[in-house]
């Protein structure tokens, strides 16, 4: 029962769940490229967080079937910051979005970038191009065309991969049994995740069902490290592998940003106790 | 490679993200219609709001496909309302929702209503009729139904155009270097959306990178008729054309709306300083 | 314009609108079933709500195409609960999520369970599987696999229908014209959903427009018997049936759950008065 390949674009966003924005973004695509799917990552990155975007981005796609990847988190819009559509190394993706960094880190992750075009004035955006909704009139039909099998060198000028816009990350390090690490993000019930992955944890000698001291700017706490939430009591902290692959830190039943006051790129010194 | 196309649905409501009222109407339509494409406009209009309903729905339309448009906005379900489908001139769309006002701004816009039908009763609803859930039990049914080829003749009594409820909206207006206009919305961000785009803010006399005096009841703010928020610095007023081709009042970083205390239909002033 | 049945997997979850966890699990789908719809019957239960979800499904599926039903609303997850997937007597559904009670009210609903396997360690599975993401590792992949033609048998070790764990309800009664009813659920609105429908109503003489006494932990208020909100004025309570087809009590305007104090399992008692 085989018929042909559908296209595949992926789409990430800080719309939000509210407005009509997610939905007019897809009602462009749908018009512009009929046969493709599209498969919502999320739209619910926190408004301009940039990193947190590139961080859902990195999570995601390699659990994506290879296709477009359209991601807006776009703070600068309308500003300077370069629209770009990025081709990438290994199994043929392309990602598309503005060129502040949200798309850098999947990109390494996925292969690196082989071409990079400046979409901002596609022949394939929607005109009038307004000032504040590219995701409707630049990022979305360049996605669409993309997956209608455009070819990317037609879509705009060439970028040097080099002058793309990347993130800077905080960077974990073990030292003498200790594990420094740093709040890459915080989801919404308050699990803080680090910037480091169970491989560092164990570098640093730390144990599944160790006992750890968790020092951290303004303080210090207990924890243990577990597999899942359910290996500590309620009100008590677990340090875990979360689904991303990341030492995380959660509360059982509360907010572990909120009880020890954490935000992205503090740091927290973890050890055996 | 081609195929048959695929018949769309689009679909807008105010049933939010937290309930399972908008899976369910997938799901009706799912079986009714399974080769339909849903293309979800949105579904976080505020409850019962039959006005941002009607203007997010003028908004999305023209950006997608010709198809079935359904829209449910429905405060009134239950009572004496109408439940209708317009078959609209041009393009061959058609609008299936609550005879409320709802429908009749995008139908005006897209080229106006041919044909209307009472769909209350219709063959297709689903048997008992809830009181409560009409998205379920008669507009998902209905909207399926079209997308899957039936006559529009079929579904219902035929209802005049011409007693269709329609939405009143208050006119902005130019008089003497000075724009007065009102709130037609505000989004979640609040940013304040006025009843004039900008061919009407050039007829005042405003040009882009005006400092502008604005009043309001209440005060007078001073503002700058930019392009994007970053025309301005944070904490600052710009007045842009939004996405919707609207003017609009932002504060960078912040919440006009709740800056100026601005509601729905207050009226503003606008004129260069 | 016939083409191929293509396959269905309906999608509940209480992952919410804010991270990307319902969109990584759409991704692993459409790797592993390209050519499946999904259905999302919604994302907002409430975290860790198993009966809310359990409700939600029951109250979902019977609209929904025969196909592959994931739902995940998984406290337990990385703990000791079974993962499973149950195929259904009558039209041939197969249910996919934890063994936590959130799948058997459907299951009952639909037909009754005549095989069902334990999943945790599918060939399907995504390995490494994390703790505490089993959506992405586990049940999305085995839901994809069914719906790709995959043989439950092929899936996991069989577990008896008679060991899956179940959920204990409330049960309404009815006696000397008073109904015991129990709040099952409230939904966003503070729209309070008991353990009774229409029937049970009539079965204590209660007839639509009569005037109400509901006795409360805490007190007692009037309510009328009525179809929609309509039916009463602003700020008065309404009993009538719901989309689920269970009697509720809603405040026309506000939260009867808020202004009445009610929690789930509260116990209520109404009369004619």
């Amino acid at each position: 029962m085989e018929g042909p390949t559908v296209p595949v674009i992926t789409f990430l966003s800080d719309y939000g769940p509210w407005d009509e924005f997610v939905g007019v973004c897809h009602a462009v695509i749908a018009r512009r490229a009929p046969r493709a799917r599209i498969v919502d990552l999320g739209h619910g990155i926190a408004r301009g967080d940039v990193r947190g975007g590139a961080l859902a981005l990195r999570a995601a796609l390699p659990y994506a079937p290879a296709g477009v990847h359209l991601a807006v988190v776009d703070p600068g819009v309308g500003g300077e910051r370069r629209a770009v559509a990025l081709r990438l190394a290994g199994d043929g993706r392309t990602l598309v979005g503005p060129d502040n960094g949200l798309l850098t880190l999947a990109a390494e992750t996925l292969g690196g970038v082989l071409d990079a075009v400046d979409i901002g004035d596609s022949p394939e955006c929607l005109r009038p191009i307004s000032a504040t909704f590219h995701g409707r009139d630049v990022f979305a039909p360049v996605a669409a065309a993309l997956a209608d099998g455009a070819a990317i060198d037609g879509l705009g000028e060439p970028v040097e991969a080099a002058d793309l816009v990347t993130l800077s990350l905080p960077q974990a390090d073990v030292d003498d049994g200790a594990l420094t690490a740093h709040v890459l993000s915080t989801d919404v019930y308050g699990n803080v995740s680090l910037d480091a992955g169970g491989e560092l944890a164990a570098a640093a000698g730390l144990r599944t069902g160790d006992s750890l001291l968790v020092e951290f700017d303004g303080g210090a706490t207990a924890a243990r490290l577990g597999r899942a939430f359910s290996d500590v009591a309620p009100g008590e902290l677990v340090v875990y592998v979360d689904g991303r692959g990341a030492l995380a830190l959660a509360l059982n039943g509360g907010s572990a940003a909120t009880e020890l006051g954490l935000e992205v790129d503090d740091e927290l010194v973890l050890r055996a106790r």
